[in-house]
């Protein structure tokens, strides 16, 4: 960013959006933790609470769901960055060969990267040139612009995997206190409705401030997923509890 | 892609990322909803088959936890998808105002963005001034190396999230089959073991094909997450279940 000067459409905007661009994987770890965690679990218990008299049942199958869903999750989250870590490697691994084995086609590349922008070849000519002063460079170039990849950070997958869990675990486990303190069916769900429901608005109005959509919208639609979700699953075990019951 | 000459480093392997760049996204939502529908509730059907008798129940929580998953998860990539598409139309907005109102600064957003890669002011001037030349292909220019962002599909947000939702119903009514069929509840954890596990096996296999991290390990992986997952929440249920009864 330079200093603006002149007109300055929202600059705090643009500040907050860089903002977002740097703290964005740790941030997108925990929302993906806690949407699904407050969301399902929730739906689950709700589901079950509609069909089963015993909280103990309901109880155990949130824990279960929520063992279930911390571990997939995180698992599914380390693999994905370790994915993205080897990918890039790899890639760069290739790169650098075809700096060296292929500069040829390395070149025509460049050009053919500009030419999507009308940047005649007289015009990237002296970028190329100024490149091929510094493979390190060029192979960043390439990595950035050819192939759109960005370096992942060193020990993402296992901070990612942790985050994911543990943030699922955290949501997860709002939705279930009421059925384990309150013994009555109804009763807890009543309360694991009401408390479920208000931390998914706190959760989506901080996300909405947080990715910039809007803070009220944001906390209406987490709010109307993990009620639509729970609607669902709650008169689908009673239809087809009464069905089989 | 230029064509090759001398040398040829791997060009199957490179036509292969290719494909995948282009076919990434749709097939990126089914992988998300398989791994995680065939995961979460074949390991909530195994808890509560290791504590709880009636195979009727474990269908119940199953079921509700289908329902609840796919519409947690297909509203959640619906709401992601569209928060995408209207990010890059914002920031393509202000872009377009920028290059405008704010153009000193663009040009020297334009230095910068070569000075990362140690190309000089006076070689990066003449791709300044092709540039110029053409305010669309400016902003566009921008939008990719500045921001890093590229324009989503149309109607991605929709179809994103029914495949999503789709393919975790598809992948979640895997494991719940043999609890329909077979009422007795141990025989029935060991079939949903048999085929889930297999059906993990098949998935990862080719999953690791298409994303290119080789199939026999990504096979092995994905059995792993799904066995851990099951192991972990039958291994809970039958504590709490010994405490608690």
């Amino acid at each position: 960013m330079s200093n603006p000067t002149g007109v300055q459409p929202q600059p705090a905007d643009r500040a907050h959006v860089e903002t977002h661009f740097e703290s964005g994987e740790m941030v997108r770890d925990i929302v993906i933790g806690l949407s699904d965690g407050l969301t399902v679990p929730f739906a689950l218990a709700a589901g079950l609470s509609g069909a089963i008299a015993s909280s103990r049942i309901v109880v155990l199958a949130g824990l279960a769901e929520i063992a279930a869903g911390s571990i997939a999750m995180g698992l599914g989250g380390f693999l994905a960055a370790r994915g993205d870590a080897e990918h890039y490697v790899s890639e760069r691994l290739r790169e650098e060969r075809e700096v060296v084995e292929r500069v040829r086609d390395e070149e025509e590349e460049i050009y053919e990267i500009f030419e999507q922008y009308d940047v005649p070849r007289a015009s990237a000519a002296p970028v190329l040139e100024a490149l091929k002063k510094n493979p390190t460079k060029w192979v960043d170039f390439m990595m950035r612009f050819e192939l759109g990849l960005e370096e992942p950070k060193a020990n993402r997958a296992l901070s990612s995997a942790l985050t994911i869990a543990g943030s699922y675990i955290a949501g997860g486990l709002i939705p279930l206190l009421p059925y384990m303190l309150v013994s009555e069916n109804l009763l807890a769900l009543k309360l694991s409705a009401v408390i479920t429901l208000l931390a998914l608005g706190i959760f989506g109005a901080l996300k909405g401030r947080l990715i910039g959509t809007g803070w009220l919208r944001s906390a209406v639609q987490t709010v109307l997923i993990g009620g639509a979700a729970a609607s669902v699953a709650y008169l689908l075990a009673r239809i087809l509890n009464g069905h089989a019951g």
